[in-house]
């Protein structure tokens, strides 16, 4: 055990229980009862005890007798900071050597080897003892919780997970608070439920801790008809659909008020890895990377330093749910992620596994144990992320500069803000804005919108020196997407106009956003429209969609949403260089000429 | 298309769709919502649109190249009623030529070939279209239903489908119908949504109609405390504990309840394909199979006559819905399974894995369909089935015959009886006994046993010219249990006594099951206890059970549990033969000594 691990451990050791949470699980969550064919459990483990009393059916028949791959070594791609062609696996590939092969027979040929019969057999709803094992270590490295006795428990991806949160925590007529604009997917898992979102604001830094404390200090139960939300739901890293990072200052506020308010926190944290840092500077941690006298444990744990934040940190009481996932740094088509939690939440969550899902899929458990456990490694496994942050890092540069050279903007010098809970500096990105100089009509005032900009996005500043604002963004952090404002406000047929609470201004901006939806699909550039995130669940403004003109999809309206700004979703993760640069100078170019 | 073909197209076409059941959905169900991302599904087809819009990540970052396996062939087993030495590809096997290789590259080198980059990418909740066609055909061609709008839709197995069936069917407070011995994790499934089970008897013969239609017919809400149950949850063959199967008469009134009480029939066939026959017959369709003029298409469609069996094929109004697994076919690891049902509970049932399982795994998707669907194809599969079912017969076999000679059984010749709905002629099972002769203390009464045996179990008949029962035995015709009744009655310290519904004889009852238990266990044979099968959830008689003792498990009482018979399931599928039949010595030498 090195320094680092020994610290770790020593730390560890010092931390308190988690206190009981009882309190917050749902009636079902209370009613799950484990099966009873469980107490043969300890009698099958006797190698010699004869079972006639399972139910499993006989691994003879399983009509697979390996499992095999080609896979990727984890240092095929360049991390971040580090000219992809320059990475050393690259180099291997081009001679035909970056592929490995992993096998897992039937029955293991070696001590300790994974057997393809215990993929393919039942197993425990907890799934393998080898994964939860590694990712307990990997929780310990990495987003190590501030309190003793936190469980791993692996699942069916995240979208598994939250459905067996809900059900965990939530009683029909609850409300679940969300970020104004959040993932459609996590509103759809509660509504049939009864359980229905209560939307706090996010802006560029993420979730907005005093907007939070306000809302739940005014609350009136008879007002809005339902008790305080118990639940908050956030996605806190490159979150989608805002692409916007919250920083260490606010997590601490929102933990903070969770304590006050006796709140759970369920942090879906997706992009974790993929956290890039700002935009326009030398990427954090390039410097070590490009360090040929640092090994790769010492990259490999700059890295972790570089990354590793969750509201685990801070959760000194369990109050944490923390859903994690394989989706975006293995592939999404395995169905497998982890949460991690108090002991309680764990064991009912697990009740809930053994009468839904069982177990995450034998087969893929075993392809990801075999790969990423035992033939990458620990080690292998962070440089596989390191790769994957350059990636993705590089795609997000590829998205931004388009739109920098598109609209002509002008990137201001980052400003380094001391953080007031860990001392650090950290660059805080700012939002960048797109102006039309030919504005003819309007007169300058001469105000500077960069000063506006630290409080997220300055609607109403239409006038400035530089002309009349039609686009603005803070380019992301993390994740894959870019969250582009759209200022109809300044488009001509809304200029000028103070109605903007009136029925019509709403209906005339609604079909704005879908002229431009339009005139991009016509050019063939498919973006997502921002009525789609709402988390108020407003579905408006799209067009040609069948949701639309079905009676299940009314809103009752959405009080965060301003009529005066309309959004795009602008996911940087799937098209390579050249087409992506394309499409991006051909949807600069439209909405350049929407606003002519 | 063949003439079998032809007229199977031709009887489907003079089918009516399915009544509307949209009265038999709950809230929840009604309540869910599709996705709005859904409506850009039309736009991702257009091979020239440059899409922004999705949040997929990039498939180049999966790390798997290829995905690979070494198969069986379909023909590795024997079928029923032929010798296994036989089989023209164990022949094969000794000569190290019964493994195929499959392989999925990550982009498909021929055209139409699987691609795993699609397996391991965001996929459909329905799942590939490559399996639902085939198991459209399958459905068709082994259980095809008598309406025409039917739907197969896959899912992530039994145990996933039926927790989204009690969701898609069951508020609250309702009660759902299931046989009184039944299969425990189906009862917890619905236990902490407040569904609880209403039991209906079943015995050697399956469920018994003229009971549950008693139990509907006299249904009284407020004595009761709920409504009269909307669902029945069934295993038709090869039955969860008891092993026993429903014949077509029984099915045919069961359906017939169905429509007169207007309830919903779950039907969960897991071992649909292992459908042997009964012992001590020579297996049905062992004539086809031995016949060296008939081609392999002519020997799998008389398997399929032989065992195709559905509630679905009653079905005209689409009001069952039907559960399939290839958890006793392929492998349970894999976690993949499928419904059959109408198109609106289809749907709404898709809705449902949107927002919890998404889809079952990719990988898994792509190893089943290279194998089952492009490796083996319809005739491939069905021939694997035919293997199978003679493999677990032989089993089925090898326990029955150590029973037989350890008990000194008489097994008698059985009698066809002339089916009344299909005409065609049916071996009955018989139940058979065992009977200790050294009774020292009992008269013998001449009675005849077997006179009562076509009703079930024949509790109180305990003095014979035989002596006195203390085991009995249905043979099970399918599946992969025997559900064993031990006869308390005739043991030492209850013989003789009347005041069998007195607690102090069902403790005592209890206990001497616990005593048998633990003898067994002590000969290192484990067997499952009765009790965990219990429709009514009592759970009790387990030795050092943990479950026994937390308050979870407390029961309300067991009217369908006499106190005078405890069982035993005992299952073949898992041992191999020769510690199959020394455990299955080693099980008699027990209970005889038990009896002494």
């Amino acid at each position: 055990m090195d320094t680092h691990s020994a610290a770790l451990e020593s730390h560890a050791a010092s931390l308190e229980n988690a206190v009981d949470m009882s309190h917050h699980l749902s009636t079902l969550a209370k009613e799950r009862r484990s099966s009873p064919l469980k107490s043969f459990a300890k009698y099958m483990f006797d190698p010699t005890v004869r079972s006639l009393a399972g139910g499993l059916p006989n691994e003879a028949y399983f009509p697979f007798e390996t499992l095999s791959a080609t896979t990727m070594h984890p240092d095929i791609y360049a991390p971040m900071g580090i000219e992809p062609g320059k990475a050393k696996s690259w180099l291997a590939s081009l001679l035909g050597k970056s592929l490995d092969f992993i096998e897992v027979p039937k029955y293991a040929k070696k001590q300790g080897g994974l057997q393809l019969k215990n993929g393919l057999q039942y197993g425990a709803a907890s799934g393998f003892q080898i994964l939860s094992d590694f990712l307990t270590e990997w929780t310990k490295l990495a987003v190590p919780p501030a309190y003793a006795n936190w469980e791993v428990l692996l699942c069916d991806g995240s979208t598994d997970a939250f459905h067996k949160v809900v059900e965990l925590l939530c009683e029909k007529g609850d409300g679940i608070l969300v970020e104004s604009s959040t993932y459609p997917s996590a509103l759809e898992t509660g509504w049939p439920m009864g359980v229905r979102p209560v939307t706090t604001p996010i802006d560029d830094y993420g979730l907005v801790p005093e907007a939070l404390e306000a809302l739940l200090k005014g609350w009136c139960d008879e007002e809005r008809k339902m008790r305080r939300p118990r639940v908050l739901y956030t996605v806190p890293i490159g979150q989608n659909p805002t692409g916007s990072t919250i920083n260490d200052e606010r997590r601490a506020a929102v933990y903070a008020l969770a304590v006050k308010y006796d709140f759970i926190i369920v942090e879906d944290d997706p992009y974790w890895a993929l956290n890039f840092g700002p935009y326009g500077i030398s990427p954090p941690g390039s410097e070590i990377e490009k360090d040929k006298s640092k090994s790769e444990e010492e990259k490999n744990k700059a890295f972790l330093g570089l990354i590793g934040k969750s509201y685990l940190k801070n959760d000194t009481q369990g109050r944490v749910i923390r859903i994690d996932t394989f989706s975006k740094t293995i592939a999404p088509g395995c169905r497998l992620g982890w949460t991690t939690s108090n002991p309680q939440f764990a064991e009912r969550l697990l009740r809930a596994s053994e009468t839904s899902t069982q177990q995450p899929s034998g087969p893929v458990q075993l392809l990801v144990a075999e790969l990423v456990v035992l033939n990458w490694g620990m080690g292998g496994w962070i440089r596989w992320l390191r790769g994957l942050r350059g990636e993705y890092g590089r795609r997000r540069n590829w998205m931004i500069d388009e739109l920098v050279k598109g609209f002509d903007i002008k990137v201001p010098k980052l400003q380094a803000i001391t953080s007031a809970s860990t001392g650090e500096d950290q660059m805080m990105p700012v939002r960048l804005e797109a102006f039309v100089k030919q504005a003819p009509s309007i007169t300058s005032t001469g105000d500077n919108a960069w000063n506006e900009k630290m409080a997220g996005l300055s609607i109403g500043s239409t006038k400035t020196s530089k002309g009349i604002k039609i686009l603005s963004f803070i380019p992301p952090s993390a994740g894959m997407f870019c969250w582009v404002a759209i200022h109809l406000e300044n488009h001509g047929s809304l200029r000028g106009r103070s109605d903007f609470s009136s029925v019509s201004y709403q209906e005339e901006s609604k079909e704005l956003m879908q002229k431009i939806w339009v005139s991009l699909a016509d050019k063939k550039v498919l973006v997502a429209p921002g009525w789609m995130f709402s988390g108020d669940g407003l579905r408006t403004g799209a067009p040609d969609d069948d949701s639309l003109t079905s009676s299940s999809s009314k809103s009752n309206g959405d009080e965060n949403v301003d009529p005066r700004v309309g959004h795009f979703r602008l996911a940087f993760a799937t098209l390579e260089e050249t087409p992506m640069r394309q499409t991006m100078i051909d949807f600069c170019k439209v909405v350049n000429k929407f606003f002519e």
